[in-house]
């Protein structure tokens, strides 16, 4: 399985669609930076890392039509939130071979994963029980994961790793996607509410969280999905360790704090899933947890504390 | 509509099926102790104080029919974590006349509750941005509704509250009864995800949080539904009040703290919903909020901080 794939022949970057696993395991493949554009948006593909390597490829393929301006202003467009989006694309912008530097940002992204895989892997006690929210495996990246790379990676090195995945309403993808994974990878693992995570830490279920980031501020503060913030909170209170992983490119020195950054807003409906028709819906992608909250930071370059 | 009603004519007790709102307004009548604890353990009837009386009414089934022992022992055994149920079983075997005492039970408890609602609206500022979990409205009580009892007392005395509803993973009891009832009481809201709680306290988007509760220890500790904790824990965090609204029938002197009550796991298929089949889960239903984040607990008696 490959999140994000230059097709050769297809003269397009492949994509495994997202909104329809864990039930069918089938693939788009983007041959104009429209299409790029809608798949992200439409999160066909999601997760910082897979967005950037995905918008990468859709302003190679601008590039290649003679209109990396315009398209590169579509696939900014998509989404506001993830920092890698802004930052891939301003790579492909200033290279001389832009499909080549796609492939290098791929490339890069997979071992930035598991570089952080292996500092990561390093911070956990044996047999760590860990929780999670979102997806942050090898969906959410060109392969491998971030936070889930860190859990794969100590289950490689034989650490026996033991993880709670947050649902994640409301697109689900702890339960769509992370179960699907981690179930791949041989990981033990049990899906959970996102309100049980109180009684988790209470119980002292878990050793420690590890999430990924959509933007790492230039103070610290760390955005990401919508949820992220309550279980820091909770961490903090119970004294478990709140890990974040997310490669370099996640890291947005020009962005002051958190609340500066602008917190994506989506449709209702994903929300009114249960609810009668007609339920009006406050929808924000992401939350903000401030810098305090977070134990330490791992890049493919170290832990920063 | 009658969340828990005596039908005389079908010598029952007359329950809204709330396992098939918001999409169905369908009744069950229960006739036994079996029916009464099925509908409680399924979830039909749910809500502390919902549960108190239609646990009342299979008692006085089972002391019709001469077995009034037997009864109340397997009504008891329907579900262990709201406090209600265990009074109102007590109170009916206590009684001269048991049908008599249920009725009484399901009158005094519609009274409780527009007492709470009563000195709940004295605490709001005007124009309230109220947010709350679960279903605390006139489901999950006789009628009229605990902590959206305390909205809806705001509301008739001219109070213009506005309420964000937690959507409630698993059962979305939030998304599925609340929204239902805020509708037909024409009290504006807005349906968010779980995880959405951190972004509203953050961005200051309400004024106070109110939750109802399962059970309230000696200590002041609250066992609500799985999900309240975090919420409270926010709270605090930000210097928003959270109340919690409940008749006096929900404090257990006998239980000290939460940490000594049975925290009632359901299946996992509540979870699972958007996971892969097979997918494990751990499903509990309540957690614990510590009596340090309560501001205040308001009864029928008045508020206690």
């Amino acid at each position: 399985m490959a999140t994000v794939e230059w097709d050769e022949g297809a003269h397009g970057v492949r994509l495994i669609d997202q909104t329809r696993l864990p039930h069918e395991e089938a693939y788009v493949v983007c041959r104009t930076p429209e299409e790029v554009a809608a798949a992200i948006r439409d999160m066909v593909v999601r997760g910082a890392p897979a967005i950037g390597a995905a918008a990468a490829y859709g302003a190679a393929l601008a590039a290649r039509d003679g209109r990396l301006i315009e398209g590169a202003a579509l696939i900014r467009a998509s989404r506001p939130t993830a920092r890698d989006l802004f930052w891939a694309v301003e790579r492909v912008e200033r290279a001389a071979d832009p499909l080549d530097e796609a492939h290098r940002i791929a490339r890069e992204s997979i071992e930035a994963c598991r570089e952080i895989g292996r500092h990561g892997a390093a911070l956990l006690p044996p047999r760590p029980r860990v929780v999670t929210i979102c997806n942050t495996g090898a969906l959410a990246t060109v392969d491998y994961g971030t936070a889930l790379g860190v859990v794969r990676a100590a289950h490689e090195r034989g650490g026996e790793p033991f993880v709670y995945a947050l649902e994640t309403r409301p697109r689900a993808q702890g339960a769509r996607l992370t179960t699907w994974e981690l179930r791949r990878l041989g990981i033990p693992h049990r899906l959970i509410a996102d309100g049980a995570a109180g009684l988790l830490l209470q119980r002292r279920m878990v050793d420690v969280a590890i999430s990924g980031a959509d933007r790492v501020c230039a103070n610290g503060d760390v955005v990401n999905k919508v949820g992220t913030y309550p279980l820091a909170l909770l961490c903090r209170e119970h004294g478990v360790p709140f890990y974040v992983a997310a490669p370099c490119s996640t890291i947005d020195d020009s962005t002051p704090e958190g609340a500066a950054v602008v917190i994506e807003e989506r449709a209702p409906e994903e929300v009114t899933t249960f609810a009668p028709s007609g339920t009006e819906a406050w929808n924000p992608a992401f939350d903000v947890t401030p810098a305090r909250l977070v134990t330490a930071l791992i890049t493919e370059r170290g832990v920063r504390r």
